[in-house]
């Protein structure tokens, strides 16, 4: 597969070079290897696994602190009638076709897509014309080879009226597009099964009746909206608030790829906003962003089958209504700033909006903050307008009130078809029916409620419809009930809260940003080039390195105090005294990211001075432990950055092979 | 059910009065709750949250950072192949049995238990005798009421042996007894139904063909050890090293107790300390921590039936035997320092050793760090040593080689039969099968070598055992096979390390540290009194609240400008500015256990001051703005205490209610 991704340097970024970089560096590995693993599923290995700690602790501070959000933790294990509720039992599913075969499971949608444009490919070659390899936003295609073989322009045409609506077909329609075309898997030579439906949740019995269906939860918004009540009642009744959670979601996924991309268990941090739909959902701190410049891929851009963006500040953004409002916009710049601050490559961001057909079954709007790695652009955080769905469908299911009552500042007066009843003659007349009679005379609409009171004013009497009670039907009687078309004035409001959600793929934008920083770095000995991860000092895995220039035992207690008065300072360091030569050493802690190295040395027990390096320019200072001190914690927390330091301290040139 | 805990104000605790506080301030709350609930599913409220993970960034610091352990982050999805290996398949199984009358499911063990126990009560109680409450190391029985009824002194006797040793019997032994104990549900009268195993494992199934078994993982550890032969590779393979994990694991439990202390879904931070097993697992840093005193319950203490504890240094437990070695003294007394930290209340801490039939199937000892709660003795920590047990099963298993191989310092000389074979005759007599031969003879024992080598010089041949070659004998000839017994230098050995893991169940620390640090206050107006979680600084879940004096607009922009600037600071705080009164919002504070009090107030306004107020003595200190932050600052890092600050800061009586 070709690629024309570049580094943060401009080269070529290869990525054989980069996944033998982490594989030998342990950043992740696949899980179960000695058991020969298990798709879809990675372990993180120890700077993987502290670069991921460092991107949910910037995350939680830019978001939940910065914010006041109110962080919650909730259960993986959901039971069946949750996720029946919110859409996820009957939506939440790909098709799948079998190999009648070779029995490969094969995604309905993947492999027609895959097929079609191994044809177009093929057609392009055997015509001469130039393969391109289109960016596809999406991913999701498993590549077929492609045969030389020319197609009529009609046939071009068809297929490719099929591609752009790959999204709009259902599992029968897909099977039909098979048969059709006679797609065949080019692993086997066979016509695939019919499509049927397969549900990406992992389900699994809690307790030991096994007699509760449960699945691990496929995202971590449930638990929240569940909550909405008490979070409500925890923010002492005050809208707007967030809630937001950080944890591991479940997706069964058909044919997971190689690599933290489409994975079967990842870690996410979800924001719910909770926002009046009444007032175009406002925001108000939205003044503080929006000067933020993001680059959009509008619908309408995407409808016309181009990829163009367009960079734009989010104010104009959302004054011209290419994004919806303030609150979608506040965050849209807020994970804009975010992704800066941890150390993408805003050259390889944008901001995609979803097609109408692609939303999940509860957004009614939703942009993804796509990043772009050799695997094509990568939606790595979804910004959906989910509006009042899930808190209407679970109050719906359970009576619980998953609404907000406000007292209004002025009270509202409106004109109104209005029922009294007179309690005393209502309830002999219906005795244990009072009741449901009553609820279904408050539940009339206005319509129902004026023709009623015409027809009591006409007869002194009106039927009205009660389920369950006599045969359906009752005759209410003007003796007992009044309808009065007259003023009614209201001091509360009662809604349910539109939610904009903010939800972080962690693991993919872990991927990316490793891609976004990764450069190789011509040897001094003329070997192979040696890879280099410049990730800004905030999120690195480790800050420091500390090496003693040789074995000698006089080094170790310098180097034990340096690391204690580190760990002290709360900035992260590791030795490395092993017998290879320092530059071997820098060069396998540039692979890992970190972004400074102190070298204890003889000079060091002579006057007490250390050098400092920089990883990206591998320059190096040298002073005193206190200024080296001070200028490792002003690196870290970002105060100045190695141009200050090198102004302010000799430079130093020595020890590094 | 009495209980004799008290708060660390020494007043009786009042678990419902606490209970109250924990819903109203949503520390934590039932999962899915408007769905009714499912049993030992809790989500974590904001507070609850924050605790959490501020025990965990502790635990992160005083662990992983300080000794330079190696974290890894491993799925939970975990196939049947390797549960089936170490051990949890078969025997991570409790037996549970059915009431025939209205289905409930029990715990075998439990059952008996707890109706054997109602029994020698009722037989107390009938005698006139004290029913002493005693406490339960293991908290499993669910209570049966007991009925006052005389039982002769030999099946007294004979019950209580059964109580010493229930957890010595399996399922068949526990159905026994029930039958010969006419042992009875106490809710129905009924005798439960033969118990039968349950595993308590959440199964599921991988992938779309749903013909891959996997379960949700039942501890962190086994991830780790998978990983072993990279994780060394990592440390460049010096030894002893230790890796770590923080994660959820999952535990079916056949009946979950109300509250945090036994769920089915757990945050775990689990420690694997790999080392050798020769040299008396010594441990490098044990000098730093021989002085700390635990309190301790050895194994002998209990089978004698008693609960005295003894409290000694872990440098002196070791010398006398009581602890195995100074690796598992040294994470005994790591584990004290660290609860010790976050705010455990010591006199409500011991370390109690496994009984022999008590520990897991890997474990060969194993120590626990138990609570004191209202529900007594809760297991929060255990440190066990799972000597060799699991990286040889899985090693065995899949022939990875999960071992260390180091370099003598000196090589070692020893004299054994050793076997030279001729290549060029051996290959031509044994054809394809030379080289199972080869395998065969090169695994014979000293023995086996010594006495075949007798009868190679006696008869110039000898047969061995190769299984699967022939009849599953060959001969071996002189001609091609040497026997002798000389001198053999060892430049390295080999050997499969040793395992001490201290295992953490955040959610029973978190649950214990609240009972420990909660009590009561007088309430100034006489009201009931008011409920107080004196959390220290660094795990409360917000360090500091800031009130206005009133909702004047003029206090806005001061008490924006100071919460920006402790956010900037690392210090997370919070704003109420409801219409309470300061008193009720200091108290409610109170009950969230934030620890400090910034009020600002029209003296603000004029002169720039505030008032600081401390949670547990409820005094005051007014000074101006940065001296606070200093204050504020020095208080939640630990460097100085409230006294302190109120001998540096002039003393404030003023507005609080």
């Amino acid at each position: 597969m070709t690629t024309t991704a570049t580094t943060l340097k401009g080269q070529p970024l290869e990525k054989p070079v980069l996944d033998a970089l982490l594989r030998r560096r342990m950043f992740y590995t696949p899980s179960f290897e000695i058991y020969n693993g298990v798709g879809g599923l990675y372990d993180y290995g120890p700077p993987g696994c502290a670069l991921q700690t460092n991107i949910v602790d910037l995350w939680r501070k830019h978001f939940v602190l910065e914010e006041d959000m109110l962080e919650v933790d909730c259960t993986v294990l959901t039971p069946h009638e949750v996720l029946k509720t919110s859409g996820h039992v009957d939506k939440f599913a790909d098709w799948m076709c079998k190999d009648p075969k070779n029995g490969d499971i094969l995604r309905a949608d993947h492999f027609v897509e895959s097929v079609l444009e191994a044809r177009l490919n093929g057609n392009k070659e055997a015509r001469g014309q130039k393969v391109d390899e289109k960016d596809d936003p999406k991913k999701k295609k498993k590549k077929a080879k492609s045969e030389a073989v020319v197609l009529d322009d009609a046939v071009v045409a068809e297929y490719e009226e099929v591609l752009a609506r790959i999204d709009n077909y259902d599992g029968p329609q897909l099977g039909e597009l098979i048969k059709k075309y006679q797609l065949k898997n080019p692993d086997t030579g066979e016509m695939p099964s019919e499509p049927v439906q397969f549900n990406l949740m992992f389900q699994t019995s809690i307790g030991p009746s096994s007699n509760m269906r449960g699945y691990l939860r496929p995202e971590t918004a449930q638990g929240q909206f569940l909550n909405f009540a008490k979070l409500l009642a925890f923010n002492q009744g005050q809208m707007p608030f967030a809630s937001a959670s950080i944890g591991k979601s479940y997706r069964n996924e058909i044919s997971p790829r190689a690599g933290l991309l489409r994975v079967r268990e990842f870690l996410m941090a979800e924001i719910e906003h909770f926002v009046d739909p009444q007032g175009g959902k406002k925001h108000s701190r939205f003044h503080e962003v929006e000067k933020v410049e993001l680059v959009f891929l509008d619908r309408e851009t995407q409808l016309s089958g181009k990829t163009e963006t367009r960079k734009l500040a989010v104010g104009g953004a959302v004054k011209e209504g290419l994004v919806d409002n303030e609150t979608l916009g506040y965050f849209l710049a807020r994970i804009h700033l975010f992704l800066q601050k941890i150390g993408v490559d805003l050259t390889k961001m944008r901001f995609r909006q979803h097609m109408q057909n692609e939303m999940a079954h509860y957004a009614c709007d939703c942009w993804d903050a796509e990043l772009l790695t050799t695997s094509g652009w990568v939606e790595c955080v979804g910004c959906a307008d989910r509006s009042a769905y899930d808190l209407s469908v679970h109050a719906k299911k359970t009576g619980a009130p998953l609404v907000v009552r406000e007292r209004l500042d002025e009270p509202i007066t409106t004109t109104v078809w209005q029922v009294d009843i007179e309690k005393k003659k209502f309830g002999p007349q219906f005795k244990k029916d009072a009741k449901a009679v009553e609820d279904a005379l408050l539940a009339t609409t206005q319509e129902q409620r004026e023709s009623m009171s015409r027809q009591l004013a006409d007869t002194g009497k009106t039927t009205l419809e009660v389920a369950g009670v006599a045969d359906g039907k009752v005759d209410i009687k003007s003796d007992s009930v009044k309808i009065e078309f007259r003023d009614k004035v209201e001091n509360t409001k009662e809604y349910t809260p539109n939610v904009i959600e903010p939800s972080f793929g962690i693991g993919r934008i872990l991927y990316a940003l490793i891609e976004h920083n990764f450069w190789t770095r011509a040897s001094d000995g003329g070997d192979e080039a040696r890879g280099v991860l410049s990730f800004p000092p905030t999120v690195a895995p480790t800050k420091v390195l500390l090496v003693p220039l040789s074995s000698n035992p006089q080094f170790k207690p310098v180097v034990k105090k340096l690391s204690q008065t580190l760990r002290r300072l709360g900035v992260s360091s590791r030795v490395d005294d092993s017998s290879a030569s320092i530059g071997k050493r820098y060069s396998r802690n540039d692979e890992l990211g970190t972004p400074l190295g102190v070298t204890v040395d003889f000079q060091t027990l002579r006057d007490g001075t250390m050098t400092l390096r920089d990883r990206d320019s591998t320059t190096q200072v040298r002073a005193a432990e206190d200024k080296i001190l001070l200028a490792i914690q002003s690196l870290v927390d970002g105060t100045k950055d190695w141009a200050a330091i090198t102004s302010e301290l000799p430079k130093f040139e020595g020890q590094e092979a």
